[in-house]
This record gives C-alpha cells, sequence and structure tokens, in this order.
C-alpha cells in the first residue's frame, strides 16, 4: 500500500493532536473539509486512523493486523512445510546423527511403513551422546519420544496454528501429519515437516519488498 | 482493516476473472458504476487490487507489504532480542554442554572480559561428543567458531535484517554486539542474541488479533 504525501501528513498530523476533527485538520493543511473526505476514508477503512463520534480522529495502533492476519491464516501448512527426514526405530544412534549431518536437519521423525511411531532431536542426541553411551549399540527406539507425547500439525492447519504450537511446546520442528485408519486404528502418515526455520522464511516472504 | 462484504465479493470475483473492467463488475454485482467507485478506490489504493489502464483490475499479490514491511523496520534486534549465554573459552565441551542444558538454549557465546571471542552450537556439541574424544578434556576453544567468521548483528538493526542473516547465513543464533575501541583495537562487547526463536514469536505477535 503507497501512502500519498498528505495521507501521510495527515497520519502525523493526528499522532500529534489526539483526538483531531476533520475541521482542524483542513484548517492545518489549508484545504477544505470535502476535498480531504476521501484521504479520511482510506485512512480509517484501512485502519490506519479512527473516527471516534463526536471526538475527532486518534491513530489506531495496528493498521495492517486484520490482512496480515488474512494472509496468515491463508498460508496452510502444506504452503510452507519441508520434506521429513526418517529413520526407523531399529536405526543406531550413532547411524541416526550421521544421517541427521548429511540432511542437515535438526530433527529426525522415526517412522514404521511411513507412519509416525517417534521423533528425535539434536537435543536428544546430545544428552545420549554426551552420557558416556556406545552410541553404535543404542537404536533411536530406545531415546526417541514416542506418541502420543508428540505434538503434530496436519497440512491444512495454518501458519500461525504451527507457529503457535511451536512457541506453546518450546519444541524446534513439528511433523506434519495425515490421519489414516488402518485395521479400525488411526495411524498418522507422516507427509512433512515445519521448523522454525520455516516461519522464519515466512516471516521474511511476509516483509519481502521484493 | 476490515472490508465490508461488497469489498470481499469484489475481490473474489477479480481473483476469479483477471483482468475484469469495472463495468464486467458492476453488471456481475448489479450495481452501477457509480456505485462501485468508492470500493474500487480503497481496494486499489490499499494495493489489495491493481487497476491496470485499458485492461481492467487485477489482484495484487501483496496488499499489506508497504505497511508491513514498514512495521518490521521498525522493530529494533533490541526490541526482541533474549539474554546472551556465554562461557569463557576454557571451559571444557562437557561443562559447555550442561550449561547449555541448564539455561535451555541452543548455542552459547564464548567470550574474554565481555567481548565476543567465539560462539558454539548445539549442532558443534553434537560432532565433537559422537567422536568419541574425552569431552571432560577438550577446551571450547577447540571446537568454537572464531571471529572473524562469526556473523553478528548491532541492537540498531531491525528484525527483518536479522531474519534475512539468518536464513542467508543457515545458523540458528546470532550474537548482539556492541562496537567498542578497547586501546585502538575495535572489540565486539555482547550484549544479546536473537534466534528463530525469537523471529517465530515476532511471527506471532504480527498475526495475534489480541
Amino acid at each position: 500500500m503507497k501512502l500519498s504525501s498528505r495521507q501521510k501528513k495527515i497520519i502525523n498530523l493526528v499522532k500529534e493532536n489526539p483526538p483531531v476533527t476533520s475541521e482542524a485538520l483542513a484548517s492545518m493543511l489549508g484545504v477544505t473539509r470535502a476535498a480531504l473526505r476521501p484521504d479520511l476514508a482510506v485512512l480509517t477503512m484501512t485502519g490506519i486512523l479512527e473516527a471516534k463520534p463526536k471526538v475527532g480522529y486518534v491513530y489506531a495502533d495496528k493498521p495492517f493486523r486484520g490482512l496480515v492476519y488474512d494472509y496468515i491464516i491463508n498460508t496452510k501448512v502444506k504452503d510452507i512445510m519441508s520434506k521429513p527426514v526418517s529413520v526407523t526405530e531399529e536405526t543406531m544412534v550413532y547411524d541416526a546423527i550421521v544421517y541427521l549431518f548429511l540432511n542437515d536437519v535438526g530433527s529426525l521423525t522415526v517412522e514404521s511403513q511411513g507412519f509416525l511411531i517417534g521423533t528425535v532431536s539434536r537435543k536428544d542426541f546430545l544428552k545420549i551422546a554426551m552420557g558416556g553411551t556406545d552410541i553404535h549399540k543404542v537404536p533411536i527406539g530406545v531415546i526417541m519420544t514416542r506418541m502420543p507425547n508428540i505434538i503434530t500439525v496436519s497440512p491444512e492447519e495454518n501458519a500461525y496454528d504451527v507457529a503457535k504450537k511451536i512457541i506453546e511446546h518450546e519444541i524446534d520442528s513439528i511433523p506434519v501429519v495425515e490421519k489414516e485408519i488402518i485395521q479400525g486404528k488411526e495411524q498418522l502418515k507422516i507427509v512433512g515437516k515445519v521448523s522454525k526455520t520455516n516461519i522464519t522464511r515466512l516471516f521474511l516472504r511476509l516483509s519481502d519488498l521484493k
């Protein structure tokens, strides 16, 4: 959105003299009230200014909020997720760490026939690796976080939902899963993952001028 | 910004039939062109629609971009940074990892008299811990990333700058530093750090309705 220089002047005058009437604004700018009407209409409709009846105009704190919120809830997990990187629970911790480095990721999902059974993070690996255990002989199944203790997200949830889960549960990465009923039992098919990196990229996209 | 239901209808019609003239829109909505004029004025001024001369209206991809950009470049590193967590280069790797866990962070800065001399991340720790070295006997100085190979940011840089550095250099956390001249030499005083967690929190704040 590009504001005209007069609209910017109006915003500054309102910020400096709240609340201010349209008569007062017109006189400060040396124009008629009628000439100001279209500008004031745009500035109030966009939420940059708020018109308080019988009081005047004040500056509203979060002009773009509604639009940003719309954009973010219309951005789905499937639009921002990365490919999952998975191992099986029989994989030895050492091999899983090598796989983690090879794929340059911070966490792995643990799968059985494509379905989620666990997750393991750099933090979990570091804990076991510093413990003096022989990590060539310990399988991932021993150290992973297991269902149902795993926070997941669906591809249809939005960017706000997933960022909120990441912050609230203090996790770096969330598996993206689709529910499937297999022999009467609900299973979670792993289809992706969303990390703080994906959110940071979306943040840049939001603010990018280009 | 709150759009009226007619404005939302117009946006959808434009999305479905680009480019579309105001005559066509008026006829689809069963109103006169004159009645549409204020809505189209607001939608083009906000950048939600773009009016292409002699062609018609098209949907513009990033309606609120200018305003969000303003907000983000006005959000400074000092507004979003966390406290730094530092060790000295003589600290043994094992003790540093314990300190990392105690502080529940993903990386440490390495300091000498408050000035930045290195950084070490969970990834660096994992690499050394899986290598079979006795991490009780290796000091941080041996494994840390040293100046001048450290990406830093100043408290006065903005949220966009720091998110960009994080993505471009593929790092989880950036030390926030202030330059000081000590005995004719430039030194970097550690004043904070910004991680993807801080950016994810800012993303939530941006999109929060409350």
